[in-house]
């Protein structure tokens, strides 16, 4: 990945660039590059050869700095990877204002270090500190900083190397997604935000109303910004079905958002969700198989960071999920079997399993952390437990539908067959209440050249937890919101 | 690109695909695909020697079918791209039930085609209606509907060519826009889409309320969900911001809303937007060379889709701006001297361009398309018109900033240098009578460790409606919501 960074990104010189411009190779794209980032400029074996020799330029922040009596050495990140790079000045080089958190701009060489943490370092010639910081009153100390005392400095928490690197995995995970998606054929698309469904009850959801000069004021149906009522979405499924009946595969990262009070580290008032849904699937298998297949790729495609606190365990069972071939696969039925058999000997849960009853989270952990030791894929629940839309099994009993549920995180995904049969929709939906002229565009497209189709969602945060060993999703999204929070 | 898509989706036989299972060519990557699109069938030219002679599988959506003597034609299309493919079945072979809109599985294999229109058709063997679609009824007939018609019928125009096209022209953009910005090593981040700040005051912003049981009781502190007033974001910029001051390059494709009355061709209650931001910025000549970069970029991978409805002289300038090396700079103090100029002797605008006023449409588009005749950007506004972040010239009177005209469209892209000087930002946000507590954290990005930076943001829907010649951007989106409009 470096060396392809590197290949594509030789940077040419922007007009004030006084050091860079009789020295920099040129890449004759049509488009101009940035100046190379640290993060390019310690990682391209071929172009540091000449670099060594030529004077560079690297801008970043100051993490942290150690005064000696001829030399200074102050660790500089630009936020391109969690290293950054050890700039050395001599001591009289060293302004008094070069402090932790200050912004700078430092001109010199890259040299082979006499250090063992680091094979380059920045041989400074000349500095310049673009943006103080107090070091007396800077927020973000060098020292260990709680969770809690970051949460309140949420501007600012992305200068720790844990948030700094969460935000890198975000981007990475989003491009593998995508890389993933695409070689599947699948179009990416954006479904609305504000929809008129209030789609899992009421309670759960955010109204969105204008912002008139008394928005107390009672909210009839004429003063609907959209002449009804509109609701943030809890999940773009329907809005996607429609588009998987037109143009067969897509899929969408999207925010979803629920006005949930409950405090766990599992939930989020606004979250980013994965969706994917495509026509013509050949069954519930078809379905498994793309969700293990996409995180197949994520795991094939990321490193676990250091930065990140792994607590025992976790890192092993990452990469015991990256190696095994399929991923277990058992019903709902055989899950509860499994449940009330360790129950009958054990009497360890506090919710007794029973069939038709919904799998409590200590049963979903004990079921992947310890009956199965990996991910697993449950599958058939029964349809009482599942929403109108899932698709019946021929038993009348249970649904083509699955949770997967991964070791240390709980359930990911869940995904399931929708119901394609007309007749079957609707019975299902007199059954939940719901009122047929609301749906009347989701039931025409089982009535319009109707085809079998399937899907899933899968939390981008949870994911992002899995993957980083963070164990509270707040710290898995640059800015969260949930009850009572929301700082900027 | 179909080259690639070949080489790297070789497909595996789903499970119960009896036609594959025996001749397929299988690909050692450690997660499954899934069975070729007919854009794949039908583009993967070596592929395609073993395939004629090989049974295939293709599903998809009968687009048109005409029934003669002995044999029928029907074009069937699955979204994978815009042609679709022609089956071949004999009259014998031929289901009453296939009609237009149906969805249908065939059997059969590719072979030469007589016809002139396509290279290779499908000769079938045998025929699944997996769903009917009655001819009388369904909404999506093959003559030309009025776009009136088909937003009334959101839910299924996307099986409509041009709104199928349309789709596939987002994800694609989506996609050249993440490799332009990732080889410039930006990081992808999420932004809220909740926030606290009405930023470009009341009256244009939606609130967010919790759906409690009585919505239309007084909201007071108490019962705001987030213990403050809480709005959906107009743009992302202020949060990105915090992410460049920590990690240098950030960008984000998020959505955004505006609760506008106004009725234009060019504006949405909810749209999505591109904003990039960045630290370490040279000048404004650079912000104008990444969003410049973009474009190019976009162009150099778009190609003109023919079932766009191109009126006279949209593609043309498409095509010239593509070609053309750098595009055109001027300042708003030259455009409005060559604004006054012309309209003293042509009196053609219907407002008089003024230095300190805003340019209106009229004036944008006569500077791009008139007197420059392409993409043109226009720098350092009076600083009276611009938002209170944006960073004042050295001559007290202009700031540091741009708005990308473009032929047709109209503003594309607004972008400019932020305030990164604490007592110009402080005084700034006095005048423009922002409470400064609200901005606390805001302004903590310029008190440490503060970095020269800039950004700009483009509306992802104006860039569609350029690239495709769709006028309306209602167009340019799956699911559109105005005033008054949200029907899914």
């Amino acid at each position: 990945m470096f060396l392809r960074g590197c290949l594509r990104s030789l940077p040419r010189a922007p007009p004030n660039h006084r050091l860079f411009s009789s020295s920099q190779a040129y890449l004759s794209t049509k488009y101009p590059s940035r100046p190379q980032t640290i993060r390019q400029l310690l990682s391209c074996p071929e172009p540091s050869v000449s670099v060594q020799s030529s004077p560079i330029e690297v801008s970043g922040w100051v993490k942290s700095i150690r005064r000696q009596k001829n030399v200074t050495f102050a660790l500089i990140n630009d936020g391109s990877w969690a290293p950054g790079v050890q700039a050395v000045l001599s001591a009289a080089n060293t302004p008094k204002n070069l402090t932790n958190g200050a912004s700078v701009r430092l001109h010199g060489r890259l040299v082979k270090s006499l250090g063992a943490e680091q094979a380059q370092e920045l041989q400074v010639a000349a500095v310049d500190v673009l943006g103080e910081c107090d070091p007396e009153t800077y927020p973000i100390q060098k020292q260990a900083l709680s969770i809690e005392y970051l949460r309140d400095n949420a501007h600012l928490r992305p200068r720790t190397d844990a948030v700094a690197s969460m935000l890198r995995l975000r981007s990475q995970l989003h491009r593998t997604i995508h890389n993933y998606f695409e070689d599947q054929e699948f179009t990416y698309v954006h479904t609305p935000v504000i929809t008129p469904s209030d789609c899992e009850g009421a309670g759960e959801t955010f109204r969105v109303i204008p912002n008139s000069p008394s928005p107390s004021e009672n909210n009839t149906q004429e003063e609907e910004f959209f002449s009804k009522p509109a609701y943030l979405t809890v999940s773009s499924q329907l809005h996607l079905e429609a588009l998987a009946s037109s143009i067969s595969r897509v899929y969408t990262l999207s925010p979803c958002f629920r006005a949930e009070r409950s405090q766990t580290n599992r939930h989020l008032a606004e979250f980013w969700m994965l969706e994917a849904e495509w026509a013509f699937t050949h069954g519930i298998d078809d379905v498994c198989r793309v969700a293990e297949g996409c995180l197949k790729s994520v795991l094939a495609n990321t490193t676990p960071d250091p930065a990140f606190p792994w607590s025992e365990g976790r890192l092993q069972s990452l990469e015991d999920a990256r190696r095994s071939d399929t991923w277990a696969r058992m019903t709902y039925t055989e899950a509860v079997k499994e449940l009330e058999r360790y129950h009958a000997s054990s009497k360890i849960f506090e919710f007794e399993p029973k069939w038709g009853r919904a799998l409590q989270s200590e049963h979903e952990r004990w079921l992947s952390e310890s009956l199965v030791g990996g991910p697993v894929f449950v599958t058939d629940y029964p349809t009482s437990l599942k929403p109108f839309y899932t698709r019946q099994n021929e038993d009348g009993r249970t649904a083509a539908c699955f949770d997967l549920l991964i070791p240390h995180v709980g359930e990911l995904i869940g995904g399931s067959l929708r119901e394609e049969r007309l007749g079957h929709l609707v019975a299902s939906m007199k059954k939940h209440g719901l009122d047929e002229e609301e749906y009347k565009w989701y039931v025409d497209l089982r009535r319009f050249g109707s085809a079998p189709h399937a899907g899933f969602g899968m939390g981008f945060e949870r994911l992002v937890s899995w993957l980083s060993g963070i164990e509270n999703v707040r710290e898995c999204i640059a800015m969260p919101r949930w009850a009572n929070r929301m700082l900027l």
